[in-house]
């Protein structure tokens, strides 16, 4: 079952072309992904600043299909997929007024903060990917 | 009867001293703004590009009380008040928690935005003043 | 020959996981573009609100391969290339301390900015393009 | 001595007004604060993610004369005050063209980064605000 989150585009999301700065989109999808972790019941404050453990995004990418501007209302549709015993992605689908607008992607590895380490994935991760995931 | 706005602090707020960036206490209250005049009617990709008439900020300033963690839930209170025929201020106050943890003021001219030259606030914006300022 | 842009990390940059928020190492990407765009001697502002022709960014993707840290002096190299009439691509390499720590690309499009159609690239463009090119 | 700090206006800086979005000058100021201290010896990694000693705004204002735009050249004037025993202030003049487009404040406060008491400036800030200090 995925995850949607709803999103109003702010003014400071906006530049000098009238529409969303290209970068913010993905701010936004890791608002969501912020989001889903909070339904799941994680502690957001601990999650990103956690000394023992981190998932850091190695790699990004967003395709744009339609501009978006200021006001608009977006709904963030949310699928995450497990991609090795240390690593996930997450797939996201940005829609406005019923269009889909941007796609977009993040993946993650599991990391020890301290040392930077690759390590297995949490088994509170592993049900936050049982739960959002598309099976 | 004030405006209130509710906003869960994320992760791009936050930095390395794992607290929310002091600038982005303000761009916060922007968006209670934001969502204040929505809330009223105005359609906000309009009201933002007008280019007929803006409401830019003149001046702007912040106190803080508490520090901001990634995760937390704020409520921000917007009183609008105005100050001449071509200018309002918006004081605003930041709650975490039912701790007031920041407060904050932006004020505005009403300009023609061609000439960008002052003028009178329009009957709309006065409505909005009316609606949701202290009195 | 590639066009390089040096850019120090800063404070806002980062996050409460004490390094850059990923999102903003694209923003500092297009900072490249725009410095590019000001050697060849494009005017900033009216390229960016230039209500006849525009150049959307339509794909975006970054890998990362190290951390970056507040106060980081990094260097971006640049290098541009023509896909089609109307559309190209620029890759970007993010360097700290001689060490390769993202590689980025955006693609862009040419269109009417009125009626957002796909036009032909401008003859302005095609020489930014062969000034910074890899030939 | 004043500190003066360099910076071009960029693309994200903007919102769709076609100007500066109004909080991301208090960040610019910050960065010159970032530079003076970069300059003065300060490693900005050690110093803004230090767990003994930090240095959080307590308090910003900013006022603005002049639109900013997209490519605009900007120095930024920095001058710091010590306040008491345990907190100073810093004034801000933003110049283009030889005009000053805006004028900011922030107020910082010393405190142990652990139990966010207030303590004692240290030797580093005392000199730090002696070589930029207006005497």
């Amino acid at each position: 079952m995925a995850f949607t989150y709803h999103r109003t585009v702010r003014f400071q999301d906006t530049d000098a072309a009238g529409v969303v700065y290209f970068a913010n989109v993905l701010a936004m999808c890791h608002e969501a992904y912020e989001a889903s972790l909070a339904t799941s019941g994680f502690n957001l404050k601990a999650f990103f600043s956690n000394p023992a453990v981190a998932f850091p995004i190695v790699r990004a990418s967003v395709d744009f299909f339609r501009p978006l501007f200021c006001g608009d209302l977006l709904s963030i549709r949310l699928i995450p997929q497990k991609l090795q015993e240390d690593s996930f992605t997450i797939a996201y689908e940005v829609m406005a007024t019923e269009k889909v607008v941007a796609k977009a992607m993040t993946q993650h590895v599991c990391i020890d903060a301290e040392s930077r380490k690759r390590q297995s994935l949490s088994v509170e991760m592993e049900q936050w990917l049982q739960q959002w995931g598309d099976r």
